[in-house]
């Protein structure tokens, strides 16, 4: 019985941490032996991390990196078990490549051919691409390499390796997590292992690094494109399946579309480079697709948002080495999510709520704020800023003489209290959390250097409107409403002048959340978006605001992305930009 | 007598801008006109101005591009003139194109061949590269189409015209400035010429776009690599030669490199496409070279770099709108530098200088500071922040109870003088400059939303020690100290703390601008460094606290990139990475 018990270690790395890197894999090598794991797929790139970004430009990142590799060879000495592992190949050039090792010896090196250039990917960058795809043979079944992008082409070097005989194919990748991406990276490799004929073992890192979040959720599909096995979100695990290949060739009798030469002369057939290994044959295992841990039930749309930012924050917060958070809690929705987050992230005991009120501040906001503390069972400090702001127009007020009060006024009091939050980071060395939501963000309502101050944004990817849902639902897991009833009824206000709300400034958040959407989202143009049925002047306001505060997001922390186009790396537009479209 | 009279307009688009764009366009033309120029040439992506980045990414850009390309196509009726011009063709897909246009007709398109996707180039992100060379036919004259990038291979398009005939090579180009920058690619470009026995003129734009600055610097190689025109640094102009092309092939039977079949067959020789244009013969014109506006010498280093930051910040001031700035003076060498600067950008009349005394604010800065702004003719104003200081220390004095005053209250420091900026920007709509240098960006010797608050970083790439010979060239240039001599003569000092010195926290900086400069410049490994006998323990620290600051400069303004290496687009490292070069 031709059979293999697969393996995919789906870890989270850290990037440019090489030693926590290999003792992960140490880790998940050791538990995949005591499993009588054949083969051990590890993610993209997980020696180094994913994105290294420039450190791939540092010679001597490159040569730590293969030390590490090394490391990995010699750890295998003995042991019978195959590993896949990403790591950076420097051969004349740098590789995005995975490793073949197997006791003591590196067997083969395979480089991804197609290399990513577009939304938050610039492997162009670093990478030259590979040209040859890899069969390993192990137990007398061939296997096909590939990494990651390389199967997002309906042509690419698996079905050159599936023609060379491939009864495997194995996809090693780092991709981030956005909404919907599980869905649809499912439905992809299904196809592919349909269209081929051909079980896809697909392993994804997990964690976050930056803005980005890796989901993890690696899978393996069978020949008729059915999830045989499917790991955890956001979490690490091994997720382990036998496969009988007795059966893929069965399969491929009956269905015979790999025999047609018109399709077989459509794949580039360069001599896919085979290379044998002995795994140990004659081991004694379960039978047919064995589903050793089974298939994970994804999580539901809303847990999966709110489960990135959770990862999100704290890999960013543990990765960059701080222990606790500081967030300034308004009383308002925003900072009550952010709040919540950084405790299911972190801890109740590494959480810090400031409320900083002003003379306009109401009552309510305090209230809630503390309501919220006490709920969460966090520290709460309150630090009033009416001194500060009031030595502020004393000084300003020789300048100022004759102005009427605006938004100058405004920013002052947001920005004292960024100075305060940043002053306790600075003496306490805590982390500010910023509590912008993406809505604010595309619009530019925000304070620069004021609510915009801080390490890390944990929802500036999160539209108004799912901050709304995303606080409903963490009540109802809770059975009970640890963000006060009343935060999520009244109108949402910045308080930074009487009776302001944010619909002075803003059009109401469904609309302005639909707007930006088909905006910044799907790339709409905008006599198209008017065309939907929208209000003309709302949309061209929208579009206008969007394009103009393209110099706040510039210096806005990072912050985690969970939609199919964030601002940051995902949108790169010049912040010198004369462009406006569609000019009325 | 086959005779060609070329023009480069070297002009300074706006990005998005397609009006101003048409413009400039529109008025070079007519100028050429007079001149009887037979061919002109505009830089690279001209019409949308360079780089669009994702505004590529949106179809009514697109479309907006391609209507002002059909106005320029009409503008052409009538007249007897070929033009270059960049654009972005579409068709399937997008690509960095060059329009050939004459007599009301778009004669063909050129699509740029290789795409730069390294250092601040993002080109792989947006365009299919183009696989077709190009000749055009001008009165008898068969001439090569490139663009940028083309020509930095020693073989492309340009050498496959070549072989198939071409006697000029024109390159369109959008090539940013650093120092140096100008040397190499002249240099390039002279061996290029003299590799393929062919003339080569070279049209690059001028100007400011956010980080980067065009230097202008247009120029003709003849086929002996000499240049023969050479227009302005960092100012629009039109260069004109006229070439005689008997000399061209005269000197072809001489050098007869050009014909060796070996040398012949390493060129993909794909039929490279020609088309004929009749550029209306006989007109009779000056002698061989006969040089229209001659060879301009070019600036000297330190007046290069200096013009370069003038060029940067009156187009960033400019080209968002902005009529006035606003400086923080301390009275040190960095804001007296920015201060100079700003008033050679944009008058004296639209600079504001104030300067913010606190508890450790010397005399000597505030006399120094004055002086400075009175030298310049700009409005000073004085704010003190002691009592805003101590409102902050008052509020705060609960919470940092039993510390020690740290960096806490001295960031608090510079945080209010940042808000102080901002206010007055929010205000009167002045855009705040900032005054930190590259030394201090590099080590994170910088507060966050304190002196880095600000919309333009106007020294971010200068290195300290720059910082004082460009003071010292500046006052030279003028005759007099304008820059006071003890601003230039006192050790540097943030002043947040009674005596403190900035090599408190830094090696003297000319060895930490050596240390950074092999550090992050040049990318040597940390052992080569210390290797070349510098102090282990100082080159350690310098690469510790620029790897550890990376999140400070990840939120700082843009500013302008003078070096090979800028921070910005040009260094793209993690803010979360624990990889610590040779951790000793």
């Amino acid at each position: 019985m031709r059979l293999l018990r697969i393996g995919l270690a789906q870890i989270n790395p850290i990037v440019g941490d090489f030693d926590h890197n290999l003792g992960k894999i140490f880790s998940f090598v050791t538990g995949a032996k005591e499993k009588e794991i054949d083969l051990l797929c590890f993610p993209e790139l997980c020696l180094t991390g994913y994105p290294p970004e420039d450190l791939l430009l540092r010679p001597a990142f490159l040569r730590d990196g293969l030390k590490a590799l090394y490391k990995i060879i010699e750890f295998t000495k003995g042991k019978r078990i195959v590993l896949i592992v990403g790591f950076v190949d420097v051969n004349v050039d740098i590789f995005n490549a995975a490793a073949i090792v197997s006791d003591g010896e590196l067997k083969g090196v395979y480089h991804k051919m197609y290399l990513p250039n577009y939304g938050v990917f610039d492997e162009e960058r670093y990478f030259r691409a590979g040209d040859a795809p890899l069969l390993i043979e192990l137990n007398g079944i061939k296997i096909g390499i590939t990494i990651c992008e390389d199967m997002w082409y309906p042509i690419g070097p698996a079905v050159t390796e599936v023609v060379n005989g491939a009864e495997l194919i194995v996809n090693i990748s780092a991709s981030p997590y956005h909404m919907g991406k599980r869905e649809l990276r499912e439905k992809m490799f299904s196809i592919r292992a349909f269209d081929m004929l051909t079980p896809v073992a697909y392993v994804n890192m997990v964690g976050g690094q930056d803005e980005l979040v890796f989901d993890g959720y690696s899978f393996i599909v069978d020949e008729n494109g059915e999830i045989i096995a499917r790991g955890d979100g956001f979490e690490e695990c091994l997720v382990i399946a036998d496969i009988l290949f007795g059966d893929v060739s069965r399969h491929r009798l009956r269905d015979p579309r790999l025999r047609k030469e018109k399709f077989r002369s459509m794949v580039k057939q360069a001599e896919a480079k085979l290379i044998c290994i002995d795994g140990g044959k004659g081991k004694k295992k379960g039978s047919f697709y064995f589903k050793q841990n089974g298939i994970k039930n994804p999580l539901s749309p809303l847990e999966e948002v709110y489960k990135a930012l959770v990862t999100g924050v704290r890999d960013y917060v543990r990765k960059n080495g701080f222990k606790k958070v500081v967030i300034g809690l308004s009383g308002g929705i925003d900072s009550s999510l952010v709040a919540t987050i950084a405790v299911d992230a972190l801890g109740a005991q590494n959480v810090v709520g400031v409320f900083m009120p002003s003379r306009f501040s109401s009552t309510e906001s305090k209230e809630d704020a503390e309501k919220l503390a006490t709920n969460l069972g966090i520290e709460f400090r309150v630090i009033p800023i009416e001194p500060v702001f009031q030595a502020y127009l004393d000084v300003l007020s020789p300048h100022f003489v004759g102005t009427e009060p605006n938004v100058a006024e405004e920013n002052i009091q947001a920005r004292i209290r960024g100075n305060i939050l940043m002053a306790l980071s600075n003496k306490f060395g805590w982390l500010v959390l910023t509590t912008g939501n993406k809505s604010e963000m595309a619009c530019g309502y925000a304070t620069l250097y004021g609510d915009m101050a801080g390490g890390f944004a944990v929802i500036k990817d999160i539209p108004k409107t799912l901050v709304y849902k995303l606080a409903l639902w963490r009540n109802e897991l809770e059975g009970r409403d640890i963000i006060p009833k009343r935060v999520l009824e009244k109108p949402p206000s910045a308080e930074l002048r009487p009776n302001q709300k944010d619909t002075d400034s803003l059009p109401p958040y469904d609309i302005l959340d639909e707007v930006l959407k088909m905006y910044v989202e799907e790339n709409l143009p905008i006599d198209h978006i008017i065309s939907l049925g929208l209000d003309p002047m709302v949309v061209l306001k929208v579009a206008r605001m969007v394009d103009k505060s393209e110099y706040k997001r510039r210096q806005a922390p990072p912050g985690i992305r969970v939609s199919k186009l964030a601002f940051g790396r995902d949108r790169r537009v010049p912040v010198t930009n004369s462009y406006r479209e569609n000019d009325l």
